[in-house]
């Protein structure tokens, strides 16, 4: 396209590329498609009845407020029954430790507005969540990466990566994006001791704790953190807590949180007052009538029973069929599931093949901030039915056969 | 409020502060103020019964689709609806050319985002709307201000400021926030011109464009910009158009859009995708639903009726009441008015005054970027009732008095 010369755009526009997900994900919209692509909730659970119902009682009963400006934290109402039944047990905090925002996506991308300097450095897994690269990359930020494997973000060489000097520590100890992995307990323990210690902050994001399939809860690392301070008030803690209605309730709605310390709230809200104003009230009202009185739980549940399923029939699919030399993890809750190829194949390739088959997946590249991971791939198993499922991984072992020597 | 040592904020949020705007309107919350302060909508005429049947209608034919991810451009419906029905006449566009945000604050944050690097300047109003400055201050902008009155901004004075070399040029031609005044023709064709002749793009920011209570519609700068390019495609163009459901239907959705050249869409689309993935689908398809067969226009026709009404009855209340060496301004649209003390008042004292006699507006110091203005006060009359209005408008006139010499 040509540049009028009349557009200077800033230094960091320029360095802005669509996302290489985002331009094959549109390869993937054609309606005959089996896509693993997305990290897409399954729409045919979605609680539509209960928000017809939410619907019609918000704007019957406080309609000149839900469709009114509101504040920038947030409805109260919902902030605190986030505060008292919607986050982890052990969390001992009040509705001023939360802050409502326009899907995690906005958290993180506040999160580099109020903590990166261009040439700061953040550690973050790897692979790790791409959208938290995309918000934090605009910001001139730099990357300290730690490797994860079947237990989450591997904690031997932590000490020497803090010892660099990072900002930030970025961590998805729950069915990790893409990988699907869960951090163990002695690894949380030890990234909570250690991030106290060389007194770097953790932005714990964890879009999908509540999705798990089997297993007990593991204790997230803000709920750590505050034991290791011995019930000392929350703001002393070293830890911001993330998460959303997105995957238990509807992404549609655009509802996530935070749950900090008062004074990284009280710059959260300056952010994000410059950023958007304040959260679509109507929604959050939405989201307040829907939850309130015991239908998230009940609806989790049924969502966890779809995935279990899904997933169950993905993992037997992939034993069934997968040549030998590939490997995949497998996740005891969440959306997604990783795939490991033999070292000598590009999984671009591998896409570009199954595509061609009616089949799609992310390659894993994206993932990773140092070009490596280029024989993985990331697989969702949320959006897709049983039958989708068995018939997607047969094609995409047939397209990854092709490449195997 | 002690700091702890491991929050290590950003230069830019260290010099994030509340907004004084933010802290006065906390004490115009209390419920037996009268509060000319904010700029709300009137609530009692929010069409709530068009959104109940709307909801309805959404969740039980799109109910899928609408609670489920969307793309970050905004649903397509909703964009072919704002190009061919919702822009101004002569402006000739595609859905292609309509990006939706959340809010046009996120608007303006995404143009600071993709134009704006750390010591740019932006040519703004004086005074100007406070939420721009909010947004771009992050980014490091600097100001070059040209005075408005009467007539909108002031373009004498326009030449030697553009050749400073600002980035962009901020303008409001329509019942200005916060002055309420409009942008004469002459001036208008005069920015146009001299923004094409020395490079810089035109922000036009359009909220309040449809509720004019009397007169015509004056050509938008995007189309002024259009016609002297006689014809060309609108990619070609210098102009990028601002607008919002929020002054029209309803705040609390959250839906506003740019209008721009495919180029500079592009870039806000990565921006915006880093910023939030993507506004509510949910709420694009309600404002879809509502819009789409003629209601809007109806429904502006009744806010119009409603905001004349209260603008004729401040004005009334103005000259019945004001003392003398105080002037105001006379908005042929919109939602405020601007009203101009003598020199020696600060009208931060007379605002003190007034809310403790239970009447709260905006000081309007806050709207200008060299610290002047501080004989100056915004008046919103869109979210009183006429006797609130009439009430108010004495003990606020009290509160003047007691200050004049």
């Amino acid at each position: 396209m040509e540049t009028p010369w009349h557009y200077k755009f800033s230094t960091r526009a320029q360095t802005m590329t669509s996302s290489m997900i985002r331009e094959l994900l549109k390869l993937t919209e054609e309606p005959d498609i089996i896509s693993f692509a997305g990290g897409l909730p399954a729409p045919e659970i979605f609680p539509i009845e209960a928000f017809q119902k939410a619907a019609q009682n918000v704007l019957a009963n406080h309609g000149q407020k839900a469709l009114q400006y509101g504040a920038t934290e947030g409805i109260q109402p919902l902030r605190q029954l986030i505060a008292e039944k919607f986050c982890p047990p052990g969390m001992n905090i009040s509705a001023d430790n939360v802050l409502i925002t326009s899907g995690s996506q906005q958290a993180l991308d506040l999160l580099g507005m109020i903590f990166v300097n261009q040439g700061d450095f953040i550690l973050v897994e790897s692979p790790t969540y791409l959208g938290a690269l995309q918000a934090w990359n605009p910001y001139g930020v730099q990357y300290i990466s730690v490797e994860s494997d079947d237990n989450g973000m591997d904690t031997s060489d932590l000490e020497r990566c803090l010892r660099l000097g990072p900002k930030l520590i970025y961590a998805l100890p729950n069915f990790q994006n893409p990988m699907g992995v869960t951090m163990s307990m002695e690894r949380r323990e030890q990234l909570i001791k250690l991030a106290d210690q060389y007194g770097v902050p953790i932005i714990e994001d964890d879009p999908y704790g509540q999705l798990r399939f089997e297993g007990d809860h593991l204790t997230p690392l803000t709920v750590l953190d505050q034991k290791m301070r011995q019930g000392k008030d929350f703001s002393d803690g070293n830890v911001i807590y993330l998460s959303t209605f997105s995957k238990t309730l509807t992404p549609g709605l655009r509802i996530a949180w935070v749950i900090a310390p008062d004074i990284v709230i009280d710059k959260l809200v300056m952010a994000k007052q410059a950023a958007d104003l304040h959260t679509t009230t109507f929604n959050q009202y939405i989201a307040y009538e829907v939850a309130k009185d015991g239908f998230l739980e009940k609806h989790i549940a049924k969502i966890v029973e779809v995935y279990r399923e899904r997933r169950n029939i993905m993992l037997e699919a992939f034993d069934e069929c997968m040549p030998q030399g590939v490997s995949w993890t497998h996740p005891d809750g969440g959306l997604f599931l990783w795939i490991k190829l033999p070292e000598y194949i590009d999984s671009i390739k591998v896409f570009k093949d199954a595509v061609e088959q009616k089949v799609a997946f992310v390659p894993g590249q994206s993932f990773y901030v140092d070009g490596t991971g280029k024989n993985t791939m990331r697989i969702n198993f949320s959006n897709s039915t049983p039958k989708q499922i068995i018939e997607g991984v047969h094609r995409i072992s047939n397209s990854i056969r092709k490449h195997m020597k």
